[in-house]
């Protein structure tokens, strides 16, 4: 289905003193993983808002770290869509290093009312884009 | 089992452009809540890594995000042992608002040797300690 | 004049590969103390948003470090008003580790309009709060 | 002088409620662009601990905040060498919006010593890159 890879690079303050990056920054990694996801699908979260009225939100993640990634590292976070229903995208999310998989993961956003804050349909044309890309990468 | 409990108010740099805390940063409110929980059993981190020569390492995690915390919002964030093996412990958190779930899951950390980085078994003082714990809270 | 002081534990979401706590989330520290020094006075940010339709953001920093803190240590971060017009406020703010001071520094706000977002003078309210909060503290 | 831009996406891990990117994480900006800097002069942080054994720590910042990054906005986050003395470097930075500058500043750091962590002089092979550079800048 649907993927997208984006190359981040380690800073100082993705690290913690045990020498390596600190757990919850590969949520941040894999959030903006996700966004340019959408973003090369040819949707704006700030326009989806906007123009739609909803937002994504994360409903669950599910992470396995298996090495740590250090200061200087150049890695690769991808986002890849592997479960759909009417509110909601399921992703598998990978930060690798090189041939590593540094750490990996599911991450389960629904889309919701951006007044009501209710779970909400995602919009028909994100649907569409999203089922045509599929088709494009089989 | 043992468990800690840790009060935690919500300021601006928890929260995103959502209006909400960003989801990464439960991560860091559970992973205060494990250090407390540890310095109630009367044990200090970086003690044990120049004492005892091992440090303890995020392993995996799960998490349900139910609702949303805000600015200016007092959670208290648990941390609670659920599970034990040689090298891990696996602890059931919650960050409540009142009486509400506002988030809950599952972390397991790894006991890790802070020269080789490999598994090492957790320190026996440890886990006699947390046996007692145990005990005396059932 | 009227002054507050927050403690702050150090986590390892605090810390940097260095060791030592990263520069950056001091101005986080800094930020919390302030929170609290408005509380004290008896104001919630958002219900002055909610109610008064004002917001405070920073206009400058201005910071020294002198020494680091580490993972664990007992901070105490303080926050006083050192100067103020009639949109904005200075505070003198100091994260100290018992007699030490690791890092001081200044930082100005100003009050601005949550619709327009443009300075609005500070809301008399606050004023005369914190005016009569600087007379009981000389 | 020697001077380098860095693209920043602003992502919602930079933000906060008040709908703007947190005013600490433009200081996470300019170290990112600091170190792409030394980079680009030839030099890793990692090595220049590992083999000079010197770190690189912030010693103050002066940071003015003139307009509000937002959620999806694409910065240009520069570092330039302003001065020098034998164991500092201070940098003017500016984080720009298109040709808006929002926010700029001047950042002091001073190398260290990584085991005594003591001021130590910057290592030659350093400052002679930097002069190069700034000849051939100029």
């Amino acid at each position: 289905m649907s993927e997208s890879v984006l190359p981040i690079r380690i800073y100082y303050e993705d690290t913690d003193a045990g020498g390596v990056v600190y757990y919850a920054n590969y949520l941040k990694f894999m959030e903006r993983s996700r966004t340019e996801w959408l973003r090369e699908l040819g949707f704006e979260q700030d326009a989806l808002r906007d123009e739609e009225g909803i937002l994504f939100a994360v409903r669950s993640v599910q992470v396995d770290y298996l090495r740590p990634a250090i200061f200087n590292d150049q890695l690769a976070v991808s986002a890849k869509v592997v479960g759909q229903r009417g509110v909601s995208l399921t992703f598998y999310q990978e930060a690798r290093r090189a041939d590593e998989v540094l750490c990996r993961g599911h991450v389960t956003i629904v889309s919701i009312d951006a007044r009501t804050m209710r779970p909400r349909r995602i919009p028909r044309t994100v649907m569409e884009r999203l089922a045509l890309a599929t088709e494009n990468n089989s």
